[in-house]
């Protein structure tokens, strides 16, 4: 294979040190450079625990991109900083994949429009966590069979908001495939309100927090003497790696913008 | 083994005819007579599937009590005939074993006055699956020490009321003793009403409704890096049976009333 | 949706009794005959608990297909008599759906051939279930990213054999995809022989036998900080029908053989 | 609640350093000294990530006893430390506990001997995570109900033994309570070797070993028509500092020796 050079962007970030270390450990993959806020001419060594071939420190995305010749942008900064990051990546010819989210459909415009004059690969990815992505794909496929489905999601009681992002958006993607029902029995009620849980278009999602859990999710359909249900555990950060990975080896091919890792796994 | 010679109310209705198998395929049980509300005189071995040694049906609790010398009266029935036989299989000296529910507190008393006056034993369980009872006991055993609880309970989707009667019974026996709180991150919000489920007492209560589930519950306790989760699966009626022989062979060393199995189990 | 006509052969045996209530209970559906070795000549309705409208019962099956018109044949008997059948059937222009399991090579290709000799549809499966074949489809998809699986199987103790039919067939749809691999501790160790399980090229596969418990099969994936889980509870045989139903559905606009029923799910 | 003041033996271990951090966040735990290997007289402060009140290293064990005062000598060192460590705390009239494992018999013996002349309280525990102590606790109760029973352990790849110590400490705890029986089919057999799992007084346990997995355990109850399960999930090492919490208030009012956690829990 062939090597593929890298530039992480936020390298000292909660993901982007764990980017960094997926690049040391990946055979092919090699670390050319990293962006980040401060320590801009200091070598990464020096003020991280990473010890690689030294690699040194840019605070200006083009300076960067002009001093080390790469083939891949992976960015996961914040969503202002890696829109500017990903575009001056893409203007310069280098592909991106970008774990940042918050963007607007304008700046998702803008990119797709760069990657395609450019003919070069771009992805953009919410969530980058290839079982939670799989997890997702397989209860839209699975909805077509088996419309009535509930969600249980679980994460540890840090987490302010209710139902989590990734089950809202497995129900949306779920909605796409399933026949619309009100599920449950016509006539249930409720004797302690909230027990059925949040209403997603006939489906019911429900949010434990406990501590001690990390970020899991189960999608529970039934049937008529069955039940299949998907789960995904997510138990660190590492678990996204996995799909920085698979997003850098694809991004090689592509010669367009694609949003959402769901679009880039078989 | 000593064989306790049984009598069982209520034996075509759904768990009643659990309980004749329980009572057949048991070595030391010997099923003397059945009450039923109909076919009065019969054998029930003409009227239904038993295949068994012959045993006439009778109507009137007295009339069976008198013509059936036993050792124990099952009873499963309904709620008004269920005090009615139980009290006249009482006062008439058998000890009595009831799984029908909805007792009023007069009734509960009344029982328990004839039980003790005659010295015998008297068991009344609302659940009579070891599993669920066992359940709800180690739940209240590790709330001491894990007081951070979330119930999810799932059933058919022909189930009306949510939450089920277990999990608000194993809510009840877990705040006798966990340290109050109030759980999850204090600012949470839910973004889709009902997500976080009911609150009982500061816990959570999550009611999933799906067709081919048949009883499950689970009970998770988080903590600081760790779960602990105690789950029962009913899969079908026989499931209540390994109550009714436990309580059977303990009702036969009791000279007092017992009202729920968890009290009867080690 | 236009009335499919429907004869089940094998209509009182464990799984042709459940297709005889789907068809019953599905709208289009239409039951017009049903064959049996027995009570040739009868009514379905005065020799078993069927109570829709009257049909009639045959012995043989030309006899049964000459006087019954059909769009599809369900064939729920046994491997030799389901051979016979399904070519009957096919000869005479009736699509078939076959449950049957245990066909030689040599009958399946000669089913084929008929198939597609006459242009008109041949499903055979040997597992109708589609949660099931959802599992291993999905299995198989996710093994692509998670070449690490092991597969815990739970089914009653009565069951003889171990692994169950089920997983081994998860497991080699599996390798189809993942690059092969040895899994575990490269000089991991059993203290107790037996307890990493059984090996099959490389994955691990478990069998829990437990009374209570019904078929059950958990696929496991592990990889960086995550684990996917696909996991099929069949509480009983209604769930086979799921499947029958979708295949039914699907001969309808095939003019070929299909083997399985995963090649028909999308 | 009076102050409780500590020594954490082997505070920059593993664990010795969540048990640091367990000290400095309990409200009246007060860390009065820190033995370890190296660096004997430095701050902790100052050789670790430490931010609590000025706390000073000793490298002997007498030395760290008659400067600081305390009452409680956790010791998460190794096992021949260990002994030397807890006896020469005992002998100062300082209440240990440990989580030290690998001790011989002649050792706690001798531990033991030492407490109880000393009249204070000395608790050895080889699992200190509350729930997986519980889990077993529970297991065995279940048991006396429940004769049939599988375990299924699941860890990372890393782990070289199969069987996991607490699977099969879990099944020695069942085996004290269960009534012997070998389970599964008298005439089943294994197509794949190793699928039944280990044989523990014919009880089976089952490993299963996926990178991504922490510690995991599942113990299976299987009995007519129901299934209850008990899990333990332990993601970190901040699971153990439950029990660890846990022993040294129990110590305080122990004027014996205690081995193993499961003996101070209700």
């Amino acid at each position: 294979m062939d090597v593929i050079r890298i530039i992480v962007a936020g390298a000292r970030g909660k993901m982007g040190s764990e980017a960094v270390k997926l690049v040391q450990r990946t055979e092919n993959f090699k670390l050319v450079g990293v962006l980040d806020h401060k320590d801009g001419g200091k070598l990464l060594n020096d003020v991280s625990d990473y010890d690689g071939e030294p690699v040194r420190i840019y605070t200006d995305p083009k300076e960067c991109l002009e001093n080390c010749p790469a083939d891949v942008w992976i960015d996961l900064t914040a969503p202002k900083a890696g829109y500017h990051n990903a575009k001056a990546a893409l203007e310069y010819g280098v592909r991106t994949v970008v774990g940042t989210t918050g963007f607007t459909d304008a700046e998702l415009d803008d990119l797709k429009a760069v990657a395609e004059e450019k003919g070069i690969g771009c992805i953009i990815a919410p969530n980058f966590a290839v079982g939670a992505v799989l997890m997702m794909k397989f209860a839209k496929m699975a909805a077509k069979y088996f419309p009535d489905v509930e969600i249980v999601e679980l994460h540890h009681d840090q987490k302010v908001d209710a139902p989590s992002g990734t089950s809202v958006k497995t129900a949306q993607m779920i909605s796409e495939a399933r026949t619309k029902k009100t599920q449950g029995h016509p006539n249930e009620k409720e004797t302690l309100k909230g027990a059925r849980g949040a209403d997603f278009e006939g489906m019911h999602i429900h949010s434990v927090r406990l501590p001690g859990l990390v970020a899991h999710q189960e999608v529970l359909f039934g049937g008529g003497g069955q039940l299949l249900t998907i789960r995904h555990d997510s138990f660190n950060r590492e678990s996204f790696m996995s799909g920085v990975k698979v997003a850098v080896e694809t991004v090689m091919n592509l010669d367009t913008f694609v949003y959402g890792l769901e679009n880039i796994l078989d």
